[in-house]
Order: C-alpha cells, then structure tokens, then sequence
C-alpha cells in the first residue's frame, strides 16, 4: 500500500533506482554504496538516503546497499512484482507505436485490449491485438481487470474518454494528449508530452 | 542565456506555467493570482513565486501576474520565442507517431528531417516527409541548423546513434529508448519512457 506521507517527486525516482540497480544487478556486482548508485542516476547520494528513508533502512553504513536486496524491496513498494492489466484508448500512430512497444510487458505492464470509436479502425490488427470499439470498455475493464488505461487520442477527445475511463471503474490514467484533464479524487494520471519535455530543453540550449 | 544557479525541477517547472498561462489568456482573463496559477497546475502559490523569484520579479502583490507580460517572459526564458529546428531519428511505429504529431510545429519545433539506417525505410513517406539514409546526417545539421534530436529507436542502437549526433554537433537529445546515455560535458539529454512513468503510476495503485 503506498505511503500518503511520500514527496511525488521521490515516488519519480524510485523506477529510476530500480532500473539502475537492474543493470548493476546484470554486471553480477553484489553491494552498491549510495555515491556509486547516485553517480550513475545523476543524483547526490544523500538524496537517495533521504528518499529510501522513507521506506525503511535498506543500506549499512560504510558497506552500502545489497543490490538483489534493494530491488526487491523497490519493487514490494512500486508494486512491481505482479503483472498489471493495461488499455490503450487510441488507434492512431501513437496507439499502434505503444501497442508495439515490447518493454511493456517485459516490466510486467500487459497491454490486453487498444480501443478506438473509429469503425473504420475496429476490427484491424495492431500489435499483437485487434483494435475494439469503445463500447466493449465496461466489459473490457471488468472482465480483463484492467488497473491502467493510455489514453492515445486527440486534446479535443481526451476529456470524454478520460470521463467514460473513470465510469468504467479505471484509476490510473497515462495521458499522451497536451492537455490537462480533470479527474475525481482517487483517480491518478501521469502526462507524457514531448512538446513541454522539448520546452524544457530549449531552456538549455 | 541559461542561468546556471537554477534547479532542473524548477526549469522542468516552467513550461507548465507557461502552459496553464497560455489556456488562461485564451479566457481574455487579464491578471492571475499565484494562488490562483497554483490551484490550476497543483503546485503550491509558494512554489511559484519561489520559481519565478529566480528570473526576477513579475508579479505585483495583492494584485498578481499581468498574464500577457508573464507568458511573454517565460517565452524569452525558455528561449521559445524563435523556431526550433528538429530532427527524428528512427523511422518505426514511434518515429511514424512523432513525425505526424502536429503539435511540435504548433509550438515552434519545426521536425525537419527523419533518418533511419534501414534501406527498406529510406525514400518511404513519413508524415510530410521522406526517410533520408543515416549519411545525411552531419549534412543535415549543418545546412538545416538542427539544434535537437529525437532519438526514436531500440536502446541497443541508441547509444552509438547517439554519439553520431554529437559528433555532428547536435547538443539536446530527447531520447525514447529505455536507456540512461553516456554523453560529454554540456551535452543535454531529456528522456520519455512510458515504462517508468508507469512503474511510478503503480505505486498509487
């Protein structure tokens, strides 16, 4: 169960510990001190102390962390250990790229149903699947468990399908469309815009 | 030019401002509260003002940010006020996705080449271009003054793509691939992977 007393911005690096402790993992080395793990993260390694303390005492001092240790324990706390249903709204360039991203279901994300409430797009493959109309949503979350959905579709149309996601009993939403939706309460989304990445970019240049 | 004593999280701040500020002005509403701004984007009145504190002063108290003054100072602070030159590397699914994505150029990110290294790519349509062949590309940063590059192909590519970049010169990178890159001093390299951003959205679940 998450903690409610944990910063956002810690939650954000949490993914990033535990693909770098994979890594780490891969190489066969077996203990990783904090300034090691935060030089190859780009962060300081009193951070990630400060970060991990929030979740328990995972290092020992002057010896550092167990790396298969600390895996598993970020992925007891990012829930990782478990397979996750997940939708995709959005049958256009970006649905059949993501519908085609084979890391998703390496890491354990499982892309079970892509819907679009384009006739033209319903009943075409994509990826692995068959695009579905919008009205098998209901059906498709309670019947697949669907915990996530992508949403892939259109600024203008995002709002109304974020609404009918909610309805149909879906709490985590990854939006892909420039705009910010609103939700209920309960109900988490995350964005993803290249546009405002590249506006932070230009900052540097 | 960038100031260098600003925290990367408030930089990564500022196009959301900008953003929020851009929908509000569309409103005809004239003047906006930090409060108000806050509320809006879910970050704190505080956190903005401490943001902005760093670029100088723009607000009036008791009466808040002229929004036509304030957008037109993040522009210049983030340098968005010229177009961009943008090139794609990796003509599959996501390069496909990224090309025929209207809104970059909306926001001043002209995409002007796409390259893939795959002869059965090169010469075929995407979006309102072509794919050209990898060898064009020192030629095509200089001639079309490329000053960012979207890395869109598979993280066992992306390290040695993204060295040909550097050394043509290209010195902001937008990388796709599920990697962390190795890259010289005052090289900038942003990352979107939609895998990390999902093992944070597990976490609230």
């Amino acid at each position: 169960m998450p903690r409610h007393n944990v910063p956002d911005v810690v939650v954000r690096r949490l993914p990033l510990y535990l693909q770098t402790l994979n890594h780490i993992a891969e190489t066969g080395q077996q203990v990783v001190s904090s300034t090691e793990l935060g030089r190859t993260i780009g962060v300081s390694s009193a951070q990630i102390r400060k970060d991990l303390s929030y979740f328990g005492a995972f290092g020992k001092q002057r010896v550092g962390y167990e790396v298969d240790h600390l895996r598993a324990e970020l992925k007891r706390i990012l829930q990782l250990d478990e397979d996750w249903h997940v939708l995709i709204v959005g049958a256009g360039a970006l649905g059949h790229a993501l519908a085609n991203y084979r890391a998703f279901e390496e890491q354990h994300f499982v892309i079970v149903a892509v819907l679009d409430n384009d006739p033209a797009k319903t009943g075409q493959p994509i990826g692995p699947l068959v695009v579905q109309p919008m009205e098998s949503l209901a059906e498709l979350v309670r019947e697949r468990h669907v915990e996530i959905a992508i949403l892939a579709v259109p600024a203008r149309a995002a709002q109304s399908v974020a609404d009918q996601l909610i309805a149909s009993g879906v709490r985590s939403i990854l939006c892909y469309a420039p705009i910010t939706l609103s939700v209920p309460e309960g109900v988490h989304v995350a964005y993803i815009d290249p546009v405002t990445t590249l506006q932070t970019m230009t900052y540097y240049l």
